[in-house]
């Protein structure tokens, strides 16, 4: 059986360098050995932002068109809108008879959510959202998810409502491995948080030459770093941060050239965005292509979603056997 | 706007006298006022009867067989299958993104069912029963909701769910009124519980006219009543109850007759034994005449199934467009 991958993201906001760094790049590599699924999580979204769901609209498209700049491609990749496959929120109401609250109280990210303990002014969907990811990655019988190491217990709940499942009633959904690959995430601007995009402290994946520039001149570096040959700590400096993510090959060179006093900031930082720059280029050239079609977008996600459509159909029919409700079809 | 009516049973197990004389009896005549949506609730039955879906499957036909037998009138009514409505998952997931896990406990229900206030080992898809209700009632814009006077806090919730969406995107829901007029449940033959299938006390709708004499028969009346002359106390008598249930316009003789120790139990179960087989031949003609016709029920079932299908369908993309979630349509 091929391994098939089921990625993605919460539209909540444009995608950002920390994104790309994190996963969009392992992404890109992962459509070329395997099957891939990438997940618009519309409905998840909705979780922190249901007060606001204008922002879920607008960024279905600009999550899509990061997608496609950063070079994941609708021939090889399946991207797909989460609220149109109403085969994910069924699923999700057939586990939810057989997970319990309690389990879901120990799940790691519904745990550091909760102020406190105080799980009561949570709200119902939120404490759900393991059971909403099982899902996602069983609807289209995902073998493979990308994660950091920090995220292996986010699988592990996918892998016990599998279980469950195929004991209670027949071994029918597929129990997902993880695929340790994404990193954690960049250091923002400020150098103080993650790279983030309600923190403002992030570089947007469609940003232009300049606003690159632009924003990197701004970072705060080493105060220690006053004239050119005082010596650095590039380990303190979000720049240094950049280099190492953006390039490697030269980034010891850096650090040497900084802690020994023979490099300015001001050219450590033309380097790093000259460096961001190239690395954006590609991604400009298939985002304005994209723009000058812009129904071409919208048809991708009709196509994926329709594709991922017929794989949810096929597993929900194999649910309801499972179950045996299925009252009509034999 | 014409009031239209919801109701409807978990599908876990055949119905009984209590069903009839605490709801059926009165959706009759309902469907002559209003128009009526009956829901066969398999989902719901999943909450306690997820380790033996086979139940449910069985009771799907049964309970539906009893509705017709009792003469819900699948010309008058949309008699439908909640699970075939992906749409009430859907609302189910959407309208689960506002309601706290504090508001749920705090439903009778909820409440009433976890032992000693422990949630925590409480299903999650049973503590989100309310937020399903409100989901059943929603969909197809149920305005009146028969429910006896204790379960009027149910209503409330899912009025509260309407108000929040409502408020929150777009007045496109439908607040539901409760109508009283169900009533509480018949005592079981074992004269101290209600009468239910699973504790054995019931005469189940389906009774041969020898079963139901034969459970009269065998039922504890007044202790006290050795001799016909001895005088009883019919209220500790399940058998007066029934009278109250099905011969009222002469359970007040009944009642003198028993005080005053002027007829025997045996002559007083024979004359109710008499009403209750009086009361379930029309049901018992109507039941023949479709169980030599098996595959007109699921055919009645398919046709209300997508009647309210098409109602769901429609609700669903009104509540899409109320929250901008609505990306391809327009
Ligand atoms: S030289 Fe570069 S790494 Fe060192 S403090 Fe300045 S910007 Fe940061
Ligand atoms: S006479 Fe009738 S009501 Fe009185 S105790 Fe006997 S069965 Fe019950």
């Amino acid at each position: 059986m091929k391994e098939r991958v089921l990625t993605g993201d919460r539209v909540t906001g444009k995608l950002h360098l920390g994104h790309y760094v994190g996963s969009l790049k392992y992404r890109v590599e992962l459509q070329d050995q395997y099957e891939t699924f990438v997940l618009l999580a519309d409905v998840q979204a909705l979780t922190t932002h249901f007060l606001h769901p204008e922002i879920i609209k607008d960024n279905v498209r600009n999550v899509a068109l990061d997608y496609l700049a950063v070079g994941i491609d609708p021939e090889k990749a399946t991207i797909f809108v989460q609220s149109l496959i109403p085969e994910i929120a069924e699923l999700t109401v057939y586990y939810s008879m057989f997970v319990t609250v309690n389990s879901l109280r120990h799940n790691p990210t519904i745990k550091a959510e909760s102020k406190a303990g105080d799980f009561d002014d949570m709200y119902y969907g939120f404490l759900g959202y393991p059971i909403s990811q099982a899902a996602d990655i069983t609807f289209c019988k995902a073998t493979l998810i990308p994660v950091g190491e920090d995220q292996l217990p986010h699988i592990e709940q996918t892998r016990k409502i599998v279980r469950r499942f195929n004991q209670l009633y027949q071994p029918v959904l597929v129990e997902p491995k993880p695929l340790i690959g994404e990193v954690p995430r960049l250091i923002g601007l400020d150098g103080s948080h993650k790279m983030s995009k309600s923190l403002g402290n992030a570089i947007l994946l469609d940003s232009t030459k300049e606003e690159v520039a632009e924003k990197i001149k701004k970072v705060k570096t080493d105060p220690a770093r006053i004239h050119k040959t005082d010596p650095g700590h590039p380990e303190i400096c979000p720049i240094y941060a950049y280099h190492q993510a953006f390039r490697k090959e030269s980034s010891d060179e850096i650090y040497q050239s900084c802690t020994k006093g023979q490099i300015g900031c001001m050219a450590c930082k033309q380097k790093i965005a000259q460096s961001i720059n190239d690395r954006l280029d590609p991604m400009r050239e298939r985002r304005a292509a994209y723009l000058e079609h812009p129904k071409r977008v919208d048809e991708i996600l009709m196509a994926g979603t329709e594709n991922a459509r017929i794989m949810a159909k096929e597993t929900m029919r194999e649910v309801r056997d499972a179950m045996g409700m299925n009252y009509f079809t034999h």
